[in-house]
């Protein structure tokens, strides 16, 4: 037939690039004629202790209703949510992922014309949400492969509507200082909303952090961003939040669908917050796989970026390109990260210990070219 | 703070009204102090049957991956839907549920000007979805409860992008004849897409019926979207999907969020299309308990929509409003439709034999104002 469809698509929607994942296992092992159970996968910041005991036994509980709709509003969750961070139910938006609240941000808040400022490296759903409603991005150039936020501050105009900021970055594992993040809100006017991304926060182990949630009462236009996919242990079943001022949680409410988070994951989310012995051992597990990964950087004279992630850029010091096709052949799924600007770097997930171990001595052999 | 963040969302999202679901059975319970294992709600269209078994059995068995990311592109859900249906991967899109999909297709194709043509009484979600994106929506008047498609197709202008059709149609429970969709698709020009939305089709049982993957081939611009809510039994999980022109499936597939459709959905919906003894008892029961209201309403000297869905609108002669709550003190959830243009009637899901029977009596006693 003879109907362009693509043609009938919104303007920034025919020019969408989608995000790229990282490499499914069960993938690889068809590529290459692997067994998936010799596969290592350090490629989606995925939590590697498996699931968090009270998590599994929460959705063991909600099997029974599977035939009934979620509750549309998750109020058991958002209790759950309100008890541990103190804030009211209507300061809170569910989202299925905090992909699905970022992108509720775009299209509440930004039309064609409206400008997005983030930083160069940060997380590839920014240009993503903002392309596909038709805005403007405003890439601001990094420093130190982290956000500047003065930078960032004077790239704001009378067009821009949103500013998206991660911390700690994704996927160069950057943080910013609190006193710094104080200064740039102090310069943004309160009618450009800000949004910061803490997916990796419960890794921060800094006492001194910034933490977003300090900031709601003080700065009516900050929203933030959680996810339970990463320390939480939850990225299977997509569920994050946002803690805003309530009218902006009224307006991401209006636009969300009405059964946007399911009933396992409200039941398993809720649960997941009570376990803190599990949030613990994610910690824990996290800083060492760090420290044994960044001594094997050592090791094999590379470099790499500090991270307070659960995961760390490697600087391989030439084109990642092909060790990171080595290593596909070693049964090692990584990260590529060109597509962030950043072709010698390869982005590491923060495995079990044997996972960080199988990884290096793999990217060891890639390396000799053995 | 002075500023006002819902002047600053779009003007089509500073006049939603969300959708409004079935009220929650822990809702109603906190409401009238009452015990939720008490209540039964007939309000929402979910199967009352409980899990299929090779649903449940499928998420046990994703269980021990529930910290990692879905398979983004959903391969093994896609072969499970070809295989059952014959069309090739390129031509489905998975969504968070078919309201996903519904609202992917209002975002990929409408803006500020468009014009989206759907029914009276027809789905509520397609004028949140319309109105959303800034669209306009143009209302087609219904033909006794039903779609009247020779109106609708001399609605279309050349603004028009979307024509949305149920089939059959929620709250109404109406169909549309095979003869007479062939002759609407025969008059919309090939650059305005219709959607076909089938989410009730599994308990359509005449064997002449209408079904829309038949004019897949013959009709570039038709979508078909379909969903594991009802017959499946899947409502708490989130799925469903659309069938279409590879090309339109293309874009789609660039605007959903990466990971839209969680783990478990994704592996409890390739099952549930195994599941051919729950599908089977599913339609069975169904059809039971639609003899069995009909009976009860003919007894309460009650007229109502035929309907070919899992439920069934009462025509109470009367406001509704009144026994809609008097229901509720009975312990007995149904549906308003006062909103759907619907005043005198209310819509009933179709329950187990018992439910049923709970309900009639319920409705009896309230309508005798006892």
């Amino acid at each position: 037939m003879s109907c362009d469809f693509l043609g009938l698509a919104l303007p920034g929607v025919q020019e969408l690039s989608p995000y790229v994942p990282g490499k499914p296992v069960e993938e690889l092992a068809r590529e290459f004629g692997l067994d998936p159970a010799e596969i290592i996968k350090l490629a989606s910041n995925e939590n590697p202790l498996g699931p968090a005991p009270m998590a599994l036994k929460a959705i063991q509980e909600a099997l029974p209703e599977l035939t009934r709709y979620p509750d549309g509003n998750g109020f058991a969750l958002k209790q759950a949510v309100s008890r541990r961070f103190g804030f009211d139910l209507s300061m809170i938006t569910l989202g299925n992922g905090s992909n699905d609240v970022l992108e509720l941000l775009a299209r509440a808040f930004l039309a064609p014309g409206s400008e997005v400022v983030f930083s160069q490296h940060a997380f590839a759903v920014y240009p993503i949400v903002t392309q596909a409603v038709g805005a403007t991005a405003v890439q601001v150039p990094a420093r130190e492969w982290g956000h500047d936020l003065e930078a960032m501050a004077a790239a704001i105009t009378p067009a821009t509507r949103l500013v998206f900021i991660a911390n700690p970055n994704n996927p160069t594992g950057t943080w910013i200082e609190r006193a710094e993040f104080e200064a740039f809100m102090a310069q943004v006017p309160e009618q450009v909303l800000v949004v910061l991304d803490e997916a990796y926060t419960e890794y921060v182990t800094a006492d001194d952090a910034l933490n977003g949630f300090d900031f709601i009462d003080r700065c009516p236009n900050l929203i933030v961003t959680r996810t339970f996919s990463k320390a939480y242990g939850l990225a299977s079943l997509r569920v994050g939040y946002a803690i805003s001022h309530p009218q902006v949680a009224d307006v991401l409410n209006r636009v969300r669908q009405p059964f946007n988070v399911n009933s396992l994951a409200l039941a398993a989310a809720a649960a997941s917050l009570e376990d803190t012995a599990y949030l613990a051992e994610s910690r824990r597990a996290n800083r060492e796989g760090m420290l044994q990964l960044e001594q094997g950087f050592r090791e094999l004279g590379l470099g790499w970026i500090s991270s307070r992630g659960n995961f760390i850029a490697v600087d391989l010091g030439r084109e990642a390109a092909p060790v990171y096709q080595g290593l596909l052949r070693e049964g090692v799924i990584v990260r590529p990260v060109a597509g962030y600007g950043m072709p010698n770097h390869l982005r590491v997930s923060i495995g079990l210990p044997q996972e960080n171990k199988r990884f290096l001595d793999a990217l060891a052999r890639v390396l000799n070219g053995e």
